[in-house]
């Protein structure tokens, strides 16, 4: 078993990834459409929302295999939404993480349909699960499709590019980033805890961690955006800035976007101790979210 | 009550299309997404899905409110193809129905979203429904996400666009629509009837059903596009011809492509009387797609 943070993503890195493959391997369909599928859900993503899902739910439960088609279909999502975002209408990036996007590799019909099967078989995966019961299924996809569609990151990504060019406040900002990032991570957070039976004061506590944990997740992005490694993170650095996107750091300089994420690191471990899974690794997630560097 | 087809479709439009406007009205959500997909949900659609879906379900029980859901849902889904199908990246279309397409009233990302958004959102209708239990809300979104993802339309687009400038068999083009078009009208006519207790001899009688009447849907589409009025289409007849698209038409000639329809006219016929439900507003409804004139 792993016994540290390092180790334990490792080992679920490795075993998400496998099930990712089982899933889509299986699919019989045209080839530019898995290929390209399976091009983007493999192009180096960390894994941050299925082990978050993982970890939430073995601070409840033992045994991750009830847990493995949300954490799928989570990255599903996420990846979806990531080449959608990628493509020429929308932020028009050539590269992530230092690979060429979907539609530089294929072509944008074939992008913007590999995001809507993505989309769509994410609902398929959980819903012919068959370690979960009906009523799970329904508790999730119920979450599922409300953390990702119009009531969630659909909205926060047109708020974002509203946002662009213009200068928008501190409030404003981070309802964007709990539509656009926080949902899917409250999703992770709330699914893992209700599969392990947590009570319901805990998951009402663990909502509120997974609240600060998302804007953990942007102030850093901010931050690494300025004061980021480009090797590490895959990307250029201050795109932000010649984009003229609104930031935490535009907003309160590094210093005062370094000291908000402390803030918030605090809020979020507390609502951990309330929850009683101080001692699960959602608390070192916290801290390597805070201070990851790509 | 109505008595005729035409009077029973009327009736049905102002049903479904008050129960798009109930589901959609109450988002509370960025103004350019909502108008956005209230845009292409209010763009003159036939509402054919749905209402098949209602018929199919009269043919067993009584009380429609029971499929109103998955019938907004489907409509939704359909509604969300279009709109992606018509990108520039994709047919690049300016007009549909002969109203500007999505793209070209809001703008190329705003249209991505707002179909992104629709599909998500179907799901969403469906998981809320009170008049549903979980497990009929299981075996609906089960079907719906296999219909309209990877396996199903997703898989059909790609293969239509393979298609385009290149000769395909019958065979082909007939697997390309089943796909495209047919998925989602077997949805309609299965969830209808399972819905409606029909019993798995029945089931699989209507499955039959809905694969000739997609394909006669499709036929005539081919077919008026040669031969319909483009005052009454909407759209510029030969688009077919001018982008070199496989059609029954081009395959087997008009006279060809009338007799072929005929036949499956014959053929759903006669599986809607092995599924004893020859009475129902089915039979009227597969007269109607074979003689459609828009």
């Amino acid at each position: 078993m792993p016994v540290n943070l390092t180790e334990y993503m490792d080992h679920y890195i490795t075993i998400i990834e496998q099930e990712i493959a089982k899933q889509l391997e299986k699919l019989e369909i045209p080839k530019p459409l898995k290929d390209s599928m399976l091009y983007s859900m493999n192009a180096g993503g960390k894994r941050l929302r299925p082990i978050l899902l993982i970890a939430s739910y073995e601070a409840f439960a033992v045994d991750y295999h009830k847990v493995l088609s949300s954490g799928v279909a989570l990255e599903m999502i996420h990846t979806y939404s990531l080449i959608h975002d990628d493509l020429p209408a929308m932020d028009n990036d050539d590269y992530r993480r230092g690979k060429l996007t979907n539609h530089k590799v294929f072509d944008e019909a074939t992008a913007i349909l590999a995001g809507d099967a993505l989309l769509t078989y994410s609902f398929e995966v959980i819903v012919n699960d068959p370690l979960l019961v009906d009523k799970q299924k329904i508790e999730i996809i119920k979450l599922l499709s409300k953390t990702s569609g119009p009531n969630g990151m659909v909205a926060g990504q047109i708020l974002d590019m509203q946002a662009e060019n213009s200068e928008v406040t501190l409030q404003e900002l981070e309802k964007i980033h709990e539509l656009k990032t926080g949902e899917l991570i409250k999703f992770a957070i709330y699914t893992g805890a209700y599969l392990g039976n947590a009570t319901k004061d805990q998951l009402q506590y663990l909502e509120e961690f997974a609240y600060y944990l998302g804007l953990i997740f942007q102030v850093q992005d901010d931050i690494l955006d300025v004061t980021g490694d480009e090797q590490k993170l895959g990307k250029r650095i201050g795109s932000d800035e010649k984009s003229m996107k609104s930031t935490y750091p535009r907003l309160l300089g590094i210093d005062g976007a370094i000291e908000l994420k402390q803030r918030y690191v605090a809020r979020a471990k507390n609502a951990l101790k309330k929850a009683k899974v101080e001692d699960s690794y959602l608390m070192d997630l916290t801290e390597h979210f805070s201070k990851r560097d790509h």
